[in-house]
């Protein structure tokens, strides 16, 4: 049973392993959650990498020094996150060059590139800033093309990446810099690939159900479901030594997951959020979308142009929180309002059409509904939201009642917005 | 030099120092985000306990065994979570076993309890779930009275507590017996309060320049710089034995913090984010609030809603994408477009003025700019942002260069629209 994706010729390949030094008050203080750690344990797996363990540790140079010689000792390649930063408070450079018996040198080329960006920036240049220039010796800065800190140094063979802790300076850094320089430096390595399919309107349970004729999964393929705000993910990672194989295990198991699911509720991939999806189908037929909403006071739109040519299809939002607002920008009838009340179906439908007519619009959606904490009734609970999407041929209206609090109400609703739309875009 | 905070009197408690152990593949798989060790740090914490390190290792017994006796070297007490189960993945109990010298042996009385517990539910009694009622050497039951499991031995002096991996039952078992006891154990240890500052339009250099005459840090103070997305958090952290004294003292430093980084840059604490300290400004002048925005796409209005009661004073929010959003809805003239283009000062002045007249409030913000990562120019490049506030009395515009990608670029210029927001009410 556990063998039945096992290809044959399938050779269990070598591992390579890494370990994580994490440096951080913050992070043992409870001041913010490792999210770091997380995304660096998902990006070394994705590329063949394992991290056989996390040392979280506070900015104290003695702990980082004992703790970076023993993971030294036990890692194919170590990766270190945070404390670069120019502060007193920022200890990792002085306790590398203690723990490597490496001291600290100027790097007189980057001063130079720092002495530039601050003088462009139009700050005060501080003594501060000249030790984002201090590398222990035999280090190289990382990126000096970009504005972060990070170096690099190998120590008795042991590839050792230093990263800034600020999440997206380390993921670039970790996606531009550490997993290229690993791939060149670990060859044959197993490979993952994965795939996650973003499967709407079915809940986790039923999904469940749907794939049980898959289970268990075999050594070389795992199916896992991750719930998301609105959707589930279900992931397949596929694990071999050669790319073709791999992927045409890939292939073959994800043609499988979707036939079970019901390919009408995949919408997409990882990288292909619902606001992608649907902006592809708006750019393909050419139409232009409109959004007119209440509770989520903006966020149906920010989703639509958080995508890079969003203005290719998105017209206009009309955040209309006031029934002022509805009157007078969606030509909603103030009589309308009176007697469903702007919580309710007839609202969100005429919201719908009048953001359509009044942008001049192929497409609009409309959001109106009762995010709290409070605002509800016994007839109206918080979390009662009716949405509608209108185009020349038919205005489709949806009731849901969301649970949570206020943000995930309003995230909820945002999310069920654009599967409506992508329904009706769908036919 | 950093006695200097130490008031008269004042004796430095001694602090009970811990370190947790957190054992599970999915952790270092990247599967979950390891929300325990957070829960733990923060519950510490508040609890006068600090913790100094996490490791996080795979369920393998030479993984658990090296890094328990690390461990056990260097702090005063030790907690261990998760490895508890009965299937043949969870080896926290053999590894302690080993590192320890002491050897399983299984607990009668927990047999029994098992039994009658699988009895109760009709499910069948397997060998795996014998495995429950063994313990190391000299080790009891944490919580025989609950169904789950987790076990308490001394070590050395040091208190150690293996709790399971489930969040809610390591939570219920932190809260109802691993606190108590540390309690009983430490007592007179220190109280830690803090306090954080969200500092706006100072770079981190600039906080730290600024605050170089409080270095170091005294033992009794630490200070702590966390970057955010468009604002700087400024921490403070007052530890002591009674909770009066610690009180006052964080009063007067962080009256002399916020004097040394300047009054007007701070506007408020951890739980106070800008949308939150606008909001109230609004709220005490009985003001209403417009918004128009083109490259944050609804981001601002988004922010600005997300706070519960927003509709007294959010008026509604207008996302004009399109050229012929901006001249129908904020009635910018076609010809300023035609003359100085959609993102100029221009133009986020005539937005945010017609935005102030359209919608009838008294104040509006506006942005205009190039999220990237096309549409940039040589004059404009990828980040440049034009935002205005306008009154009755006045209409201020400022011009950003952001950095970043295109979330960074709309995140970045929103949060800076909602600091001139602030700086407009404050007059």
């Amino acid at each position: 049973m556990r063998v039945r994706w096992i290809m044959e010729g399938f050779v269990e390949p070598k591992i390579v392993c890494g370990s994580l030094l994490s440096i951080g008050n913050e992070l043992l203080l409870g001041d913010i959650l490792d999210t770091n750690a997380h995304h660096i344990a998902r990006e070394l797996r994705v590329h063949g990498f394992r991290l056989r363990r996390v040392v979280t540790v506070e900015d104290e140079e003695d702990e980082i020094a004992r703790y970076l010689l023993d993971l030294l000792d036990r890692s194919d390649f170590v990766i270190i996150t945070g404390g670069l930063g120019p502060t007193d408070d920022d200890r990792t450079r002085q306790a590398v060059a203690g723990a490597l018996g490496r001291p600290l040198t100027g790097n007189r080329e980057h001063l130079e590139r720092l002495h530039r960006r601050v003088e462009r920036k139009g700050i005060p240049w501080s003594e501060h800033t000249g030790r984002l220039a201090c590398f222990p010796e035999g280090a190289v800065h990382m990126a000096p093309e970009l504005p972060m800190a990070g170096f690099f140094l190998e120590h008795r063979g042991v590839p050792c990446y230093f990263l800034p802790g600020v999440p997206h300076e380390m993921e670039t850094l970790l996606a531009r810099k550490v997993i290229p320089d690993l791939d060149r430096r670990f060859p044959g390595r197993p490979i993952y690939v994965k795939r996650v399919l973003r499967v709407q309107e079915l809940v986790e349970s039923e999904i469940n159900r749907r794939l049980a004729s898959l289970e268990p999964p075999s050594p070389g393929i795992e199916i896992g479901y991750l719930p998301q705000i609105g959707e589930n993910w279900v992931t397949i990672l596929v694990r071999g030594t050669d790319l073709d194989d791999v992927t045409s295990r890939l292939t073959e198991i994800e043609e499988r997951v979707v036939a079970l699911l019901g390919p009408q509720y995949v919408s997409g991939s990882e990288d292909e959020p619902m606001e992608l999806t649907v902006g592809r189908l708006l750019s393909g037929r050419r139409w232009k979308l409109a959004a007119a909403e209440s509770c989520t006071g903006g966020l149906l739109a920010r989703r639509v142009t958080a995508v890079p040519g969003a203005s290719d299809y998105f017209e206009r939002g009309f955040v209309t929180y006031s029934n002022e607002a509805k009157v007078e920008l969606l030509g909603v009838f103030r009589s309308l309002l009176d007697e469903h009340g702007a919580v309710s179906a007839a609202t969100a439908e005429a919201m719908a059409r009048g953001a359509r007519e009044s942008a001049g619009v192929d497409v609009a959606v409309s959001i109106t509904g009762i995010a709290g904490p409070t605002g509800g009734s016994a007839e109206k609970p918080v979390g009662t939201v009716f949405m509608a999407c209108s185009t020349v041929r038919e205005t489709v209206v949806r009731k849901h009642l969301f649970w949570g609090g206020r943000t995930q109400i309003q995230e909820r609703a945002a999310h069920a917005a654009l599967v409506l739309l992508w329904r009706v875009l769908l036919g």
